[in-house]
């Protein structure tokens, strides 16, 4: 898994491609690699539609290999929604795929003359590029439903729907799971708005006939992967919490915590949150015959996945995340779970990111396109998007542009990015990271509900400002690394309460590679990430004014606590002085 | 002309007032007060239509006196289109009408909890301000002839249109002119939705009982006025071409230098620019017995205005502008001038900029919603606007967010705001004043058009990098502090090349203040004031990065000259290192 596979959707005579050996970009992979690429090549001040961005495509270190809850796929470009450097990581079998099938990173490069649409189809064997006609605005599952007929069931599709043909900057990149379903999105950035722009509608991967990457060290390897594995069992939440209720098992943990953010972060509690709870969201999918605990992708021992089936028993969705489910659920007064379910089908099907999406909702509520806890409204917002009325392409543009176009004041957005699930002046710590993260508002970035409020790897009190920069420097470092191996983030839950999960991590990573890694070399390369991204941005015009959230969280305090966010911007301004 | 009017719309029991004198901001005048005031008393990250901004309406320092031209308005406040400071100023008789009145500016802060909208009326014994819903949404010529109605013919008026109701980020403020037409506009940058945001449909200004302001010297004034308006005469742009065609005078004269952007910017020459010229323009408004030279307010001596009858001899609008002729015309390869004047009265009644919304079609025709060249569709997206349908809220809110909302990567705009008429390719002074103004693209802000095309004011070859950034420099600086004076820009042509017009009018503003001003006294008052708002700019988080055009300006040449924008990124940075 060394090569880079380069293909050109505008070259002279059609799209074209070559490999090349990672070369310059040797011992990076997932977010280091796609950071590395997109921060080298790309200019920083193209217009993120244009020819000059490219879109790279990487598995982690780990991919492709036999590791537990190695799937994460990363996908970066300069992006649409916020004008900066991107990295967004989906789960699926997507990653397996590449790194078996020997590809280190995929970069789409340069844009067709045409509006043609391409099926990019890599295997064993090699690279076959075409056109694709009858593709052109097909929904996702759609799409997998065709390629599958084609194909087999022996593919993973990477893929992007009408949303992302359209080039709207909400347009996720999906990734097809274990069941051949696009349910594991790219969501954040509008990155499906990138693939779009250089007109390839799906990559289509066949690792029929291909072998888990080999390690250097086979039985070190395996006896890494063993501790690994035992660690992730061994923690509450990745053993018993996560693969019980999901991630939804944190609706009511926010809501109690005062730091759930309800009709457009207007309080930090939501009445009918037991509605749409990750407990009540599993009895329902008991109650139906979906399913409670399932993995993403092969090899994964977390299982926080699941599937949602309708009254009548018939799937609907899968199981939706708890970002999901807020910001369909609470951000919109929302406590309809079959609704939610199908907004989150919807948004899948379309090619959305669901956070993004449900947030601008929430923002159309403000300005008064619908009341707060219209379900329906909802769900008819989001199909305007799927049919690309002037009213659906508002929205898919993202909350930022919804907000300019109604004139709404409170916009929850840093960087143009929707803030997801976690109000930040309940959970200052994730405040820091919304703020400060170079993607933009997310949680991802620097997940500090950890220590602020699950109390894993440390314990920094959520309401006051103390500590939160230091919380959320040390996550955003250890992320950026995390976010390199190709691990499901939630592995850090294990890794961050217990040193030998964390020490079995290392083992993996060099008895693969044949290189001795420390902890101290995995800071660095987080450092080293974080740089390569903050300096992309500061090229493309972002300076510490955008390290800012949007002043309403300083002017207005919240309910239950009364608080506001109040972490000092010169403290802000040193979050990456390490 | 020393007092303040603060009005808090936000007040608790409703909207207040109350007078100040001047005092850190004496000496200041029209732009150098508004951006004075915008940039220590604004937090440059409030959201532009929270309470935190405010809106600043400012006659010039000869405003409301007998000076010939003096009749500018400046209006400022942080920018809903480009987020960061803003002026823009108008004609029309509402800064004689301030000025007499006593007020050296009107500042509009606070924000009403309600939807209200509000009447604030101005006279010599008072201010009234008073809720009146009748008024809501009401177009800016239906308004002004309610006012009329309840006034009588002796008001000015400053107000929004729906557009400004709405917020949208095109919005403009509307001024009358002599004949009570709402023609006169500060059109850049979203204004109106400020004004909107407050919850303020009108300023009325009553002046009836008033005199012009009396200067320290009377006759030292009087002898000064007399030379200044002999200069204005004599010299052939402001004495002859102007009067006899208005400012699309230039549709021509651009077009032969092959900058006269056509097809949204994809050519420098539009074949069939004939057809809307101001030779075409002035001979049909004669034939229909309209004016081709006429004053926007009393005491101009140039009198570039014009009045634009129909077919049937009715009144359609005033004389369009060059740019709006260019905006509507040229750039989206419409050449039916009745077209333009129907375009040009709509963006005046819904109170919208004519060059965002111009623009903005061409960006919509690039995305092919409708045809390059389909006027009665131009004409039906503008009315969607009036209307208010999201189709029409997209299109309001501009050129960047249209071509967001629509993935077209050939926008032109900087820091948000749509280019004017001017290719900078082609005229590349112009396109240093594009990029690096703290305005956005605003060619009036350094309208290096004088020196690379008319050759006034010196000589600069357009094509050619060398001497733009000095040109700029210098025009942007002189720039600054003509629009301090209340004086129309059209006077720095005999300013530039008569250096006793230049006399006459410091020898104005000596004799009405009082205090000695020389050249140099002028050149410091500009850079003072570009130094402020590139501070507040700074603050709001531009950087270099912002002083650039888009990046096909660099990669796609334009014919007939095969030019592309080569100044140097090095260059352009030093506009402001003087």
């Amino acid at each position: 898994m060394e090569k880079v596979l380069r293909i050109d959707m505008g070259a002279d005579g059609g799209p074209a491609f070559r490999e090349e050996p990672l070369g310059d970009y040797a011992g990076l992979g997932g977010r280091g690699l796609t950071s590395a690429i997109v921060c080298k090549e790309v200019d920083p001040l193209c217009h993120p539609l244009s020819s000059q961005n490219k879109l790279v495509i990487a598995p982690g270190l780990l991919g492709g290999t036999t590791a537990a809850n190695s799937g994460r796929i990363s996908v970066g470009a300069k992006s649409p929604l916020t004008g900066g450097i991107k990295e967004a990581n989906a789960g699926g079998q997507a990653a397996q795929a590449l790194g078996r099938l020997g590809y280190a990173a995929v970069v789409i490069e340069g844009k067709p003359q045409t509006d043609a649409i391409h099926k990019i189809f890599i295997g064993k064997d090699g690279v076959r590029i075409s056109e694709e006609p009858q593709l052109k605005m097909l929904p996702n599952y759609d799409l997998v439903e065709v390629l599958r007929r084609e194909h087999g069931d022996g593919i993973s599709c990477i893929s992007i729907g009408p949303a992302g043909e359209m080039k709207l900057c909400a347009a996720s990149i999906a990734c097809t799971d274990m069941e051949l379903r696009p349910t594991r999105h790219a969501g954040r950035g509008g990155l499906g708005a990138v693939m779009g722009s250089k007109g390839v509608k799906v990559l289509v991967l066949d690792d029929s006939g291909t072998k888990p990457r080999a390690p250097r060290d086979p039985e070190g390897f395996k006896a890494a992967n063993k501790a690994f594995v035992e660690g992730l069992r061994a923690h509450p939440v990745t053993g018993q919490a996560l693969p019980a209720y999901g991630t939804n098992v944190l609706t009511n943990i926010l809501n109690e915590a005062g730091g759930y953010p309800t009709c457009n972060f207007s309080r930090g509690r939501f009445e009918s949150a037991h509605r749409i709870s990750g407990e009540t969201m599993a009895e329902t999918e008991t109650a139906r015959g979906g399913m409670t605990a399932h993995g993403c992708h092969r090899g994964c021992v977390i299982r926080c996945s699941g599937v949602y089936h309708d009254k009548d028993g018939r799937f609907l969705s899968k199981q939706p995340e708890y970002e999901t489910v807020w910001a369909h659920g609470g951000h919109c007064g929302i406590c309809d779970l079959d609704a939610i379910a199908m907004l989150d089908f919807l948004d899948d099907n379309f090619g959305l990111d669901t956070i993004e999406m449900g947030v601008t909702i929430g923002v159309a509520m403000q300005a008064g396109l619908i009341p707060f806890g219209d379900a329906q409204g909802a769900v008819r917002l989001v199909e305007e998007v799927g049919r690309g009325t002037p009213l659906g392409r508002i929205l898919g543009s993202g909350a930022a542009v919804t907000g300019k176009v109604f004139g709404v004041e409170k916009v929850p957005v840093v960087k143009g990015q929707a803030l997801p699930a976690y109000d930040p002046r309940a959970v200052k710590g994730v405040g820091v990271t919304y703020a400060t993260s170079p993607m933009g508002a997310d949680h991802t970035a620097g997940y500090a509900v950890t220590a602020n409020i699950l109390k894993v790897g440390g314990d920094v009190n959520p309401l006051r400002s103390q500590g939160q920069v230091e919380l959320s420097r040390d996550l955003q470092i250890a992320t950026a690394a995390i976010d390199s191996t190709g691990m499901c983030l939630f592995i850090a839950f294990a890794v961050l309460d217990r040193p030998e999960t964390f020490q079995a991590l290392l083992d993996m990573i060099r008895t693969l590679h044949g290189i001795p890694l420390t902890a101290e070399d995995v800071v660095e390369m987080g450092k080293k990430i974080l740089k390569m991204e903050r300096d992309f941005n500061l090229r493309a015009g972002f300076s510490s004014a955008h390290d800012r959230l949007p002043r309403f969280f300083r002017d207005e305090p919240i309910e239950p606590h009364g608080v506001r966010f109040d972490v000092p911007e010169e403290e802000l301004d040193q979050v990456f002085n390490w």
